[in-house]
């Protein structure tokens, strides 16, 4: 069986931004964030825009209709860049970069631009930098899974092609459909089955990056052990493009499951999430691909808010919490069986009221849209406060509760779904148009509370330029002192992706 | 069932350590590689013991009796260290390379000792810093699995530990009774059941190390997800304890299995080994834990080798190969089925000539001294040129025929064997006593055949001393030139494990 998920609808998404906030009314970030500078780059000349043409030619030069590169999925942040580049070779990257740095030119790498904090998208007028044109697939190992490919490399793609050969991509997010594998690599991408195949500082194999200065740091290996020297990879997986841009991957992809099976559950307390977390540990252990839990205002959100063609049914409506977990396994008999049990001890034990079991495509597609639209929906409310927090399974879903409370009437939902076996919460809230106010009483006691409880504050979005700010509520001084100096020495003119990841030096 | 793994047997050990190369009679490191060079180092002093003892205690510095830390566990390099200093916290590890920093003596830190490249000794002069002493188990996350403790955590003390809570380490290895979890990270070993669980950058969620200059960088976390700036445990991660000192862990640690079980199988060709794993992959895939492979020169040796009380008998004696196949999971009928099944269908498809199956811990233990004790037989040859490397696994067996081929009576044994499912071989070759003929026979045109066929020149062991020279089979100069700036950055007077890891500049 086929294992796929649905994707955003993108006839509701488009809805979504013509009817709410079209690209014309997004309030440029410069406006947003007066404190930001420009910095000391230099200006975009004619010369410099002749260099790039005769460089790449002038079909992948691009000098208007530049709004989709310069403003982000959720209509959120809009930069102002006046030239984009789609380079189609790693030496073509290479060259730009020489030449920006000798220039001192800012550039924003963008891959699928799907990014949810403001980190793919220039803030000022940073030259785009986009890798769509880079896609190609360039080996498979059908021994070891080992697949390599360039950074343009749609995710969604890249899986389908994996699955002609048995294997799949050990990552699946939401944006699948757009996303690409360098920009889910920069940005540490997590997703939907982290829980299983981990994240992928542990998948990445090698990789090759072109530096700010133009130089190719060639770190390619499709081997899974390789103890020689420091592991250079790390450094770009998760720097969001601000120490080099990542050209080229390779990833340990698992073997496709022969059998996938999915179960919506409804849940009386949060309470009985845990422990029906825990259960389904030991019970499902190696079958279980995906763990995910949403509560009742994210549910009400996706049966309220999507309309018409793009109306979801929801199978379970009325109850306090839900999860979805998800089997994969190579035996359907003995999934099956352990699923069985699963279920009729956890109805017993009363830890699941009522549940739903989906044993093929299209029924599993339909129960992932339950827990996979919920972003869209949230969008059709209006401007969306969005955070990503790790947190000890014993403190999760307090801060929801804590922040209804806290901002009652001002708001249209605050609502708590997300990864529950990596301890990964999606919190949002939602009003009809951006307000200071209720961000004021969001930030930054939400990032102080997480702290004081070892979270993180952003799990798995990153920083970007909306997080940035806050990095010290996780890091520790020294640790980013050490960025500081990172940063630095790898690009010592700071053009690659300015304004993200590291706070302006005070 | 319990699901432990025989260590090496000190018994054994130490008889062939006694009657081979006691202590005494290793050559030193300094002799043996005479082109080293000590370094401007300064020259440790009695003030500089006296401020140690202050700072620690008397019976904390030890300055008689040094033998055990000088030399490696394979009697293979001895370095003449006249200090080890034993603190017992991170604040003492500070205090102690806040001096070493200032006054510019070198230091080798030192987990259990364990190493195979001579990354865990000095060279020539350094103080030893070991971290022995600071073996506290600071907390368990029971809802996680994740688990935070010091540095000098024993590996398998530590698993013993996590067995009382339904919970396991991520790795095992054949030194579990000795190394240490400070150790395991700085060197990111490797291990039996990587292909289940993952390598250590996948598993480590947060660590705490001591810089060079004594300052403390505090990157604990026990957060699955954490992307807020860049991670920088991986830097530590694999350094071999020249970038920093690990001081504490947080790692992610998986549920016990509820079943175990093992099968020796004898395979008639290593195409066959190759065939059966791919057929292992598919028909026992999420419960796959570990998939070994071992040549028939491997087993002989253990049959032949260890003698006495330490006799191991081979329940599958004569076949070309063998491989090794445990699996661990939720349910025993269905793990014992789906093992049936395997077996069953590889029999008839003649992949496997004979096998035997364990599933009580005392057949098991019993099974995996056949994988688990090659090392130790192989020392009672005498010298050990010890190879790891990585392979894709088409290429994977033919460098063990080549070496037989190319060394021919000039040596004793020749063997294969290793982590098949990481791609991962352990060549090893033995003489009656070191010789440097055999040697630039099997080096560099060794490292050569591995770089020509994409490989890697150390899998799990790292460089330390011996391979550092090698760096260039596996690593582009690129690559080396930002691994040269990362430690001038991290360790400006180079006093953290001095002469491993990079070849010195030319």
């Amino acid at each position: 069986m086929q294992h796929t998920v649905l994707k955003s609808c993108r006839q509701c998404l488009a809805r979504i931004h013509t009817s709410a906030t079209s690209f014309g009314n997004v309030e440029l970030t410069s406006k947003r964030y007066p404190h930001l500078r420009r910095g000391r780059f230099s200006q975009l000349t004619s010369d410099d825009v002749t260099h790039f043409r005769q460089l790449l030619g002038p079909d992948r030069v691009l000098t208007e209709d530049l709004d989709g590169y310069n403003t982000d999925w959720m209509r959120s942040v809009r930069g102002a860049s006046q030239l984009v580049l789609r380079p189609r070779s790693t030496a073509e990257v290479s060259a730009v970069l020489r030449h920006c740095s000798e220039r001192r030119l800012a550039v924003c790498p963008q891959g699928g631009n799907t990014g949810l904090v403001g980190g793919s998208t220039p803030v000022f007028d940073e030259i785009v930098l986009s890798t769509s044109l880079m896609n190609k697939i360039i080996a498979l190992d059908t021994n070891s899974g080992a697949l390599t490919c360039e950074a343009g490399c749609v995710l969604e793609a890249t899986d389908a092609y994996l699955a002609d050969h048995g294997f799949m991509m050990p990552l699946d997010l939401g944006a699948k459909g757009s996303c690409q594998i360098g920009g889910n690599v920069s940005t540490n991408a997590g997703g939907l089955r982290l829980v299983r195949y981990g994240g992928l500082h542990g998948s990445v194999l090698g990789l090759e990056a072109v530096m700010a200065d133009g130089q190719v740091l060639d770190c390619m290996s499709t081997m899974k052990k390789d103890n020689t020297g420091y592991d250079l990879k790390h450094l770009l997986i998760g720097s969001e493009g601000t120490l080099g841009v990542v050209t080229k991957v390779a990833i340990s992809c698992p073997r496709r499951p022969n059998c996938v099976n999915l179960v919506l559950l409804a849940v009386k307390s949060f309470e009985d999430v845990l422990a029906t977390y825990r259960f389904a540990q030991t019970q499902l252990g190696e079958i279980l691909s995906s763990i995910e839990f949403m509560d009742a205002a994210s549910q009400e959100c996706v049966s309220n808010n999507l309309q018409g063609g793009c109306r979801v049914t929801h199978p379970l409506p009325g109850h306090p919490f839900y999860m979805v977990i998800e089997t994969a396994g190579s035996r359907d008999t003995h999934d099956e069986e352990k699923l069985s049990l699963f279920l009729e001890e956890g109805m017993q034990r009363e830890l699941v009221i009522d549940g739903v079991l989906a044993t093929d495509t299209s029924q599993i597609k339909s129960l992932w849209q339950l827990r996979e639209r919920i972003a869209e929906a949230l969008l059709v409310d209006g401007y969306n406060y969005k955070y990503d927090i790790s947190l000890p399974l014993h403190a999760f879903y307090d801060i929801v509760t804590e922040m209804r409370q806290t901002l009652g009437d001002s708001i249209v939902t605050c609502c708590g779904y997300g990864h529950i076996g990596d301890g990964n919460l999606h919190l949002n809230m939602t009003s009809r148009e951006f307000d200071g106010d209720v961000l004021a009483r969001i930030e930054p006691s939400l990032y102080r509370w997480t702290a004081e409880r070892g979270g993180s504050i952003s799990a798995e979005h990153g920083l970007g330029l909306k997080k940035r700010d806050y990095i010290g509520y996780s890091k520790s001084p020294g640790a980013v002192v050490l960025m500081r100096q990172l940063k630095r020495m790898m690009d010592p003119h700071g053009i690659l992706n300015p304004h993200k990841v590291l706070p302006e030096e005070s």
